[in-house]
C-alpha cells in the first residue's frame, strides 16, 4: 500500500514554490508550520494538531479573536439571505455610513477586497483629482503587491514605477526634498500611519513630519494618503493619524475592519469625491453583502468595547515582561512600535540568527512569534496568555544563551537576492 | 417626525456618485434597482420587495443558484473551523489539486481575490518568464480594472499602458501584425475565451485565430494567456479554449469557480512555474480557507452534474423562443455568443433605445435583463422560467411596437465622454 504524500510535497507539486506571498514560510525559522487546520480565539492548530498562541493574527485581520461568534453569525445570516448578487445590498450603505461616522476625515467610502485595491484606488483618485502623475512615498514602506508597489520587482517594468519619488519616513527634510523634485506634478504623498517596514525597527510618526506632510499637500493642491490597511483601528478608533492630530484626504483600510472576512475600503474627504466618482474600479466580489455585515458588527465592537485599551495593556505587559526576561539572560531587545503592534528584534543580531533561534524556541513551546514582521495583539488574548509567553521566552532565552551563538540566517540571502534584482 | 431618507439618497451621501463599478445602475434603463435584499436560486428581491428572475447571476458568479445549500454549508463549516489565519489550511492544496485535475493545460494554481489579480499576475509571470515587456491584447477586451487595464482611463497614466499593443479579436492577420510590432519584446498574447466585450455583438473564437495565437507564442517564446474569469466553466468543464483545441500557458479564473464566494485563480503550465515562483504577489485574504472549501464543492458539482448541458439547453430554448417572439412583433434580434452566455441586442438600434425599452418592460414584468452586457444562465433556472421570460418578452415587445419609437439613450453619452478622455 502506498502512503499518502505529505502535505508539503503535495503543495510543492501544484503550487509554485509550494506557497507564495506573505504566508509563505520559506523565509521563516525552521519548523514554522505552513498549514493550519483550525483557529479559535487567540489559538491556531497546525495540520499536525499542534496548537500555538498566535501573535500574527492572520497578519492583522484577527482583532477580536478567531471565530468570533457575533461577527461570524452576522456574516452567515447575511450570506444566507444573499451575498454576491447582481447589485449590492442595503448593508453597503449602512457600512459606508458607519465607516464615515467612525473615521473623522472621511465623508465617503468605497469597498473592495485587497488592501492593494484600496491603495491603488487612492493613487488613481489623487491623479484624477490633480491631473498630475507624481506620487511621493516613503522608501521601504509596504503599500501592496501590484506591479506599481510590490516589494520585489520580478515581473514588473520600470514604467510600472514611473512617476514615483521616495522620501525617508519621519524625515520632514527628505519629504520636502521629494516634493521639490516632484515640482508642479505632485499628485499625492503616501504615508504609513507608523513606520512598520519589515526587517527594521518600527517608528511612531513624528508629529512634525506628519503635520509637514499635511501642509505640503495643502500648499501644492495634492492629496495626503494614509495607508491604514495594516494598523487601522489598532492605534485609534479613528484613522491612526488622529493620534498626531493630522487628517488625511484619503485613507486605505482592510485587515481588522471585518475581523478576517474579506473586505477592504478606501475612505475619502469631500474634496476628493468628484475624482473618486470618475475613475473606473471594480471587482467581482466588491459588492458582496456578507463581509459588509461582518464589518458593521466589528465596527460596533470597536465603538462599544474596551478592545483598544485592553490590547494596549496586554502589549505593555508583554513588552515590559520581555525586557525583564531578556535582561535576566543578558540579551538586549529592540521592541519598537506601539506595544499592541509589537516588533521584537535583538541588538547585535544583523544576521537574525538570535531572532530565528528565539522564534523557533517559542514555537516549540506553543507560541507563534515572527522574527522580522510586526506582530499583533488580539482582544481574545488574556493576561494569562502573556504570562505563558513570558515563561516560554524565559525558557527559550536560557537555551539560546547556553547553546552555540546562532550565526546569520542563510535563507534570508534568497530574499536579498530577489530584492536586488 | 422626520422620515428616514430613501436608500438612494443615503447612498449618494456616503458613496461617490451613489455607486461605482460594474454594479452601478446609472447607465442602465430606468427603474433598474440599485440594491437587492435577498437572493435565492434564480430569483432576486430588491430593497422594495419586488422579485426578479435574474439573468445577470451577479455578473457571473451564480452558476448553481443563489444560496446553494451544499456549497454554502461547505463555506460555513470551513469558516467556523478557521478561515483567514496566519497560514493557509490544507484545503488550499486540495483545491489546487482539484483545479489542475479539472483544467487540462494546468500544472499549478495560485489563488487570489479579484479577476484583476489573476490577469495582473498572468502579465507579471509572462514578463518574468520571458524577460520582455510587451503584451498583445484584443482592443476592447475587458481584463480587469487596474490602472493597466481599466476600460476608462481617468486616474491612470500613459505609463500604466506602456508596452501594450492591440489586435482585433478573431482576426489572425491583425494578431500577426501586433506580434510583428512587438518584435523581440513579445512577452504574452492575451485572449478572452470568446469576444464578450460590452456594447457589441459577441463572437465565438475562430479556431484558426486561436491556433495562430498558440503558434505565434511558441515561435516567439512568449506565453499564451486565456482570460477565463467571466466564462470559465460555462463553456466547458475545462479551459474554454479546450472547445477549439488550443491549450494556453496561463488561464485566469474567478466568478463561477466558487458560486459567488470570494476567490479567483491563476492556473499555469509547468513552463511558467519558475516565473510564477519568483514574483511577489499577495493579499490579506488570498489564503482564506472558506472560499476554497466552497470552490471544492462547486468543482465537484461541475464534474458530477449535467449543469453544462442543462444551461446550454435552457439558453437554446430562450434564444429560439426570443427569435420567434421578436419576429412575431417585427423586431430583428442580434443574439450572439454561446446561448448560455446570451447577449441580446436589436437590429437597427445604434442608440440602444429599443434595447432599453425592452429591458424596462421585462423588469416591470419581473425579469432582469441587461441591454449591453452578456448575461448568464444559471443552473437554478427551469424551462418554466424560460417560458415565463418568453411570455414577458411577448408582452413587452407588443407594448414597444405599439408605443412611440424609442430614441437614443442619452445617458450612454456620459460613458462615451468618459471613455474618450
Amino acid at each position: 500500500m502506498t502512503q499518502p504524500l505529505p502535505l508539503l510535497e503535495r503543495a510543492a507539486a501544484v503550487i509554485p514554490n509550494g506557497m507564495y506571498g506573505h504566508q509563505n514560510v520559506v523565509l521563516l525559522p525552521e519548523g514554522m508550520p505552513q498549514f493550519f487546520d483550525r483557529a479559535e480565539g487567540a489559538t491556531l492548530w497546525d495540520d499536525q494538531g499542534r496548537s500555538y498562541l498566535d501573535y500574527m493574527c492572520g497578519y492583522g485581520p484577527n482583532l477580536f479573536g478567531y471565530g468570533h461568534k457575533e461577527i461570524d453569525d452576522a456574516y452567515v445570516a447575511r450570506m444566507r439571505a444573499g451575498d454576491t448578487m447582481t447589485g449590492p445590498a442595503p448593508v453597503m450603505v449602512e457600512l459606508a455610513e458607519a465607516m464615515t461616522a467612525q473615521v473623522s476625515h472621511a465623508d465617503w467610502a468605497m469597498f473592495c477586497k485587497n488592501g492593494t485595491d484600496a491603495t491603488t484606488m487612492a493613487m488613481m483618485i489623487a491623479r484624477r483629482h490633480t491631473g498630475r502623475k507624481t506620487i511621493v512615498l516613503a522608501a521601504g514602506a509596504y503599500h501592496g503587491a501590484a506591479p506599481w508597489c510590490t516589494p520585489l520587482k520580478g515581473g514588473t517594468t520600470p514604467e510600472d514605477r514611473a512617476n514615483q519619488i521616495h522620501y525617508i519616513y519621519n524625515d520632514a527634510e527628505s519629504l520636502e526634498e521629494a516634493v521639490r523634485k516632484a515640482g508642479s506634478d505632485l499628485a499625492a504623498i503616501f504615508a504609513s500611519p507608523i513606520k512598520h517596514d519589515t526587517f527594521v525597527d518600527q517608528e511612531l510618526p513624528d508629529p512634525e513630519y506628519a503635520r509637514r506632510a499635511r501642509e505640503l499637500c495643502d500648499e501644492h493642491g495634492a492629496l495626503l494618503i494614509v495607508d491604514d490597511v495594516r494598523a487601522g483601528f489598532r492605534i485609534a478608533r479613528d484613522c491612526s493619524w488622529a493620534s498626531v492630530g493630522v487628517q488625511p484626504d484619503l485613507s486605505s483600510w482592510g485587515k481588522a475592519i471585518a475581523n478576517g472576512h474579506p473586505i477592504s475600503a478606501l475612505l475619502g474627504a469631500d474634496k476628493a469625491r468628484m475624482a473618486a466618482a470618475t475613475i473606473y474600479v471594480t471587482g467581482s466580489y466588491w459588492f458582496s453583502a456578507a463581509p459588509m455585515a461582518a464589518a458593521i458588527t466589528t465596527l460596533r465592537l470597536i465603538r462599544e468595547t474596551d478592545y483598544l485599551e485592553r490590547t494596549i495593556a496586554l502589549g505593555d505587559r508583554l513588552r515590559a515582561g520581555l525586557d525583564a526576561v531578556a535582561t535576566r539572560h543578558g540579551f538586549g531587545l529592540r521592541q519598537t512600535g506601539p506595544s499592541q503592534l509589537p516588533l521584537i528584534m535583538f541588538h547585535e543580531d544583523e544576521g537574525f540568527g538570535t531572532g530565528y533561534a528565539f522564534c523557533s524556541g517559542l514555537l516549540q513551546r506553543g507560541v507563534y512569534f515572527h522574527p522580522w514582521h510586526n506582530m499583533f495583539i488580539s482582544n481574545a488574548m488574556t493576561e494569562a496568555d502573556i504570562d505563558l509567553t513570558l515563561q516560554a521566552a524565559d525558557d527559550t532565552l536560557r537555551d539560546v544563551r547556553a547553546g552555540p551563538k546562532p550565526g546569520p540566517v542563510e535563507k534570508l540571502q534568497i530574499l536579498a537576492q530577489l530584492a536586488a534584482e
